[in-house]
């Protein structure tokens, strides 16, 4: 059978011509900070085989230094730790341990406060998923998509700071979804936004939430979350003027909730603006969306699902390998037109933020 | 030991002095239309040992007429079917078959539509669980502790149909712990209303949800959910001119989701009013709701949680014996206030409202 | 309405009533050891409203002790913490703080280790749920339908070791649902055991098990239960010789496993007898055994349903106030009788557990 | 950066690469019977880019007929149906109107047993999923690694019946990865097997089991489970003489439970021997039974797990792209060994056992 020959012959080509690629790729050596943790393994899986990075640090709190990365984790993202890691010993958080040009950071914002300055300042790039400096006026807060001139920044703060390296930031894991839906809305007029989160419990790390507090349940509350969800997009859909940021003229109000579900963070938005606007101009408006030619990039940022119950986290939280964004339920009211909005959160919401970030860097030809 | 002396005393002295009562009281005869379904099993179960009502018949479609109730139901609701229907033969739905003051209904809307109206004319009081009747122009749409007035709209009723009896029916189950909410806080000058609801699954009924469609994730849609809880609101907090419900002056916009939660609708609330309110008005205003000496009554009728993060479905759906509402995390934003109610969508927000419905008609003397 | 007539004198009489009762009796003080955790909080629950008992001091590790019981816990086993200890300060582990008859223990094994002893010998009774001395040689392990005589070992136990007080434990949570259906078999010629459990989350305790590590899975291992339910049964199956236990003459082999089950530990049960044995034989065995006099035995020990699909935790936990044990699908395989059986894991398998051996203790006059 | 270079270089090589495969590839054209149901779905999932087989129709219940398949499914096994069959119209359960060489099976039993003897009749080849055919002197229930020469009987078959093609299954979900486990036991001497399923939803089809039936639950009852489990692994492990399969001698004794798991069926299994056999012995054996090369067959058939707690369904089910099987807790009990094993029951139970019996017919030149 033709199929069958084809087959074989395909299996055996494939393996060549990616061992010859993999050979002659010279590759952006990068480490990650709080590797053991739910966004510290995320990151770890995502960059396992990326084409541009190859993890060369896995940086630990002092209690797990020296130890073997494979053996002390407890992995829980997927069957086995990749294999480019599992054999790693993990060094201090700190520059000197580390042989890297670009360190993620996955770091309670605690420890990040005091540990991604340090880095910066020994001429790392950090790219940042923890809240320390997303608001700081000086710290860029990126979402490739939407504000990717921010990214300027960076120049400012070396300046400011006097450090050979630098911090970029992505934003909290509620506001990114709700952000990449609100940036099309922006020239449509937007004024005013509400939006309810229904939030997956991989936002909350692990452990994290009890399984006896959370099943057959729901929890109205996420700590801190509702001032980052109210205070985060201001600054993404705000204008550089070459020193800093203009904060967008909208308002947000936020209800943060936990609900039993793994991966995906739905929120229902309500959006009101300056004059009057269609269903329609907002499905153009999402569409139009454009993505970046970068590795992390989904072909669509912005998916648009015309069925009355789409979109649903367990269905579409995988949509462009956990980077699309998925809105449905495109509905007028009297104030003004409201919608779901679905992501990803540990993926575009977290360490896929921070590798897109890293790939526009590389892009643009910040790093590389 | 004394202790264990009294606790003998005391379980003598309870079964006697119950059984004499139970011999000497006059119950009202109940029947239940719709019998089997999610809602059918709760009006049995919270009717089983009512001090007032006794159930005397089980209404069913045809196909299960003439069958066993305890051997034909998927009791879903409990352990085991209450005894003082197991053995009961299942009736038709129809007047002539049913021997009873007062039937409630747990009907689908589309039946109801049909049936109902039967036995209101055959001289029956209906107290209504469906949606069938609700918005009519002459039917009761009543919560007890927020219109008990509006039963005056049973003569009008009466009148126009040329009825021997009536129908008289509770709200949507998401509309009616928003509503208890929303009472109190109408002479503070309530103006706006934004609402995302986070259903049960036993608001779908038996089979309802997949299991396939539901665990680990959220549906952001139910079907014609939105509409009801956009439009019975103003006829509840509207006022009855002795002829028909001059709608309440506020605008309601409703955002509807199923999660993963076996009892008990979440609902995160955003309310504006023409003037400034503070939180402790709003904390005050809930707090005064008076509850009525009903058999189904609860002590409180909101209760009020300080806690950061209550109220909970599974902690709390249970309070005043399912007929407590409970709201919590009462907080002002830039236009006015936002909180989460809580209550227990099949009794509060079913079966238990039709049958409060049905003890204030007794108090009132329109039934009994 | 002579029903509504009879409601109100009831209400009345019984308030009235039971105020005389609780004033004239006198109840045994009680102290719960580890108050704070998922045990501890299931042992106030059910003492709260407790005939014979009252709690008069609860106590906590150092870090709590001192603080008021109320503000301190993680109350997650109904919505609010009883009003009985909601103001109680926790006192010290230690016999000179604590006013108290009896104490019930909910320590962790290593803790219980250290403190259960410090009880028992400055004189108080230790009815425990913590298995450290659960397989000691002269420490009653009982379960009050099963082998209430091996109480008599607590004279055996002051006597060897010097002591004023004692300890009384009760089994594992699985062990116990497992043995009080095998008791009813010893006398059929019962030989070998096979169990399959599926436990469920409360029998981790609190935090316990996280609900990343659990949310659509089966976790299948359990930290040390599969000894306690290979051992235990042995002991509470055999014989007191006066001195010590008689091991019964069977073995057991246990295969444990977590599932996403908030109360309810449900367990395939396979028994090998000496005889061909029938399924009647069987379910007459389990009907025989006889519930015992006290304020916290069920109707029914054992309940055997006959539908094809139950006990189910979810349905059947709640039998009897959790202290049922529900078996069902009784069948025939090519060796011996297979079934299922399942009861609540902090009620009858933990907290109700200890209270039962102590309400026999009363009754046995060794206590009160 | 060379990194980038090669990246852009790999994109454009692989398409174009692929594309001329796609064209020169000659693939058997396939069928699917039921295409709608769960089991339906993912065999479309999985066929959808198969090297060897294309989809050229899909046959539905006559209701069904005529239709487009993507508006008409109810989709529930990824974000969106698949390019290749969405715009295909469903056609007649009927040979003469499905274009094939080979048909996959996916009906319930009851509709099997009319269906698949037409088409076999008619000259195709069914690979069935279906339980109607299994236990059927002269039809095949093979598992490729375990019992291929049973692949034989398709000539018995065919000469018996008359037939011009021929009906080929694959055993019970629950049953498939009990019999991979238990094949490389036989060499030791393997008598007697006794299994706990813990099986997830996904195995009942669409919609199944109810949330409210599943929520905080679990099931212990599957209709026919239990008879399928303990009669197939006679004939999967039995010997063909040529005309018919002499049945393995060993005993198998089943309890079947439902879990609130999505995919995965997990199994508590007791072996026994006819000698003693040691941990290291079963190890060895699970390792060594050899993967075929095949485009769905996985590298390791049998993964055999080290850590305390695995396999778990949420992390293991997805090894071999769901048709390894993962067993763990390998340990001795007084009689033989004890173990878990467990599979995804859709891919390696279901659909992926059906796809992989037809490529064995493939290299085995019986198909193509």
């Amino acid at each position: 059978m033709a199929g069958r020959f084809w087959w074989l012959v395909e299996k055996q080509f494939d393996n060549l011509f990616r061992l010859r690629v993999r050979v002659w790729a010279m590759k952006i050596k990068v480490a990650v900070l709080g590797a053991t943790g739910m966004v510290g393994q995320k990151f770890i899986q995502l960059l396992a085989d990326h084409p541009w990075f190859e993890i060369s640090a896995l940086a630990a709190s002092e209690k797990r230094v020296g130890k073997i990365y494979g053996e002390e984790v407890d992995w829980i993202v997927s069957a086995d730790v990749p294999e480019c890691v599992r054999d790693m010993e993990m060094v201090p958080m700190d520059p000197k341990y580390v042989d890297a040009e670009l360190v993620f950071s996955a770091l309670p914002s605690g420890v990040a406060k005091e540990v991604e300055p340090k880095f910066a300042e020994s001429g790392f790039a950090v790219a940042s998923n923890a809240s320390a400096y997303r608001m700081a006026e000086d710290v860029p807060l990126v979402i490739p998509e939407v504000n990717p001139d921010h990214l300027q920044m960076i120049e400012v703060q070396k300046r400011r700071r006097g450090w050979d390296g630098f911090i970029v930031t992505n934003p909290n894991c509620t506001t990114i979804m709700l952000v990449i839906s609100l940036k099309p809305l922006m020239d449509l007029g937007l004024k005013t936004v509400r939006v309810a989160s229904m939030q997956a419990l991989s936002g909350a790390g692990y452990p994290g939430v009890p399984s006896m507090a959370i099943m057959d349940n729901v929890i109205p509350f996420i700590s801190g979350e509702e001032d980052k969800v109210e205070e985060e997009p201001l600054k993404l859909l705000g204008k550089f003027d070459g020193e800093k940021v203009i904060p967008a003229p909208i308002t947000v109000s936020a209800s943060c909730h936990r609900v039993p579900v793994i991966d995906g963070h739905t929120e229902a938005v309500w959006v009101e603006f300056d004059r009057d606007v269609s269903v329609d101009e907002v499905v153009d408006a999402f569409e139009s969306l454009k993505p970046l030619d970068l590795p992390t990039s989904p072909e669509k940022v912005i998916i648009v699902r015309k069925e009355r119950d789409r979109p649903q986290p367990r269905l579409d939280r995988d949509e462009g390998n956990g980077m699309s964004v998925v809105v449905g339920r495109i509905r007028k009211d009297s104030w003004g037109i409201k919608y779901i909005v679905m992501g990803h959160n540990t993926v575009r919401g977290a360490a896929g933020a921070s590798i897109l970030n890293a790939e526009l860097m590389v892009k643009e030809k910040i790093l590389g």
